[in-house]
């Protein structure tokens, strides 16, 4: 693919990803794609010959990379699990606050609408979140924390449910609150 | 109101919290709700003249009171709040599993794709989650908790968010990891 296909790939996949963080799947109609991408219909079936499923999957699992490396990088910053899991929430409660409230967790939105009727789209779901708690559980075992792996689906549980309950009042105070608690839980956890 | 009168508008409000649960609020089109619930278009304006979005919202008020009753029932059969959250989770898990991974949370959603734009439909979103998580606030008080307040808010995300994971992985597996959890994070957190 040339340099202006690639471009016109990326513009499409970012134009999904936005309107999919807003609204989710039923949010990111193909008419819509086009025109938050400028991109012509053809290129649409061209780059994505699956039409607005292979779109989205793929949309996701950008979106599911990006916050992947964001989480690694943090975590070469911050001193202990309880540290990454309270900056994760600041990282993403600033992202979330900043959109109007709209763009919570790229995943959560589709894998709620899509996870029970699309065999692909909830692949794609079940990868990414897989993924996030690989990091977390690597964390939690070099941290010496007792179970790691239902630690890790407990924390991801956590940080995906903070920004729900965040989203749905439009605030910070459920991402403060859990950031608050999660240091002391996993301390006692610990003991 | 009759009782036919009431009766047309419970069926209207059941199908599309039926279609809400599977699908969210794009999922639950008005022709949807007619063809499932089998009452005449004519009664959807008369019972719901704020159409769509005001039958959205009483359904999603009336599934939150049912959840909310829910809970407080099994509030009075566990011996602490760890118990509680379990069996929250394992008859959530029960309702998710049987429904082939449709029926997760009747309000999470309809927050996701429409907080940021619905004023109304945010509103009925928060009140909900916000008596779920006083239920469990007056609990964790009642049982001597620390923190009763950052702790509710903590262990509604937990819930939310394991529900959120066992519908994108169509497995209860991250249901019981956190059910596993729960009892040992609390406990460490009151020493």
């Amino acid at each position: 693919m040339g340099r202006k296909g690639e471009e016109t790939r990326g513009r499409l996949l970012g134009a999904t990803q936005d309107l999919i963080e807003s609204g989710g799947y039923f949010g990111a109609g193909v008419n819509q794609v086009l025109e938050a991408s400028g991109a012509p219909r053809g290129s649409l079936y061209f780059h994505f010959p699956g039409g607005k499923d292979q779109l989205v999957g793929e949309s996701v699992r950008r979106a599911g990379h990006e916050i992947g490396r964001m989480v690694r990088e943090l975590a070469e910053t911050v001193p202990d699990t309880a540290g990454l899991v309270a900056g994760v929430l600041a990282l993403l409660g600033d992202r979330l606050e900043a959109s109007g409230w709209r763009k919570g967790c790229p995943v959560a939105t589709v894998a709620l609408e899509m996870a029970a009727v699309s065999d692909p789209l909830q692949e794609v779901c079940s990868e990414v979140y897989g993924s996030w708690e690989e990091t977390l559980r690597d964390r939690l075992a070099a941290d010496g924390h007792p179970e790691p792996a239902d630690t890790a689906a407990t924390l991801l549980a956590l940080v995906e449910g903070a920004l729900l309950l965040a989203k749905a009042h439009r605030s910070r105070e459920p991402l403060d609150r859990v950031a608050r608690r999660v240091a002391v839980l996993l301390q006692g956890a610990r003991r």
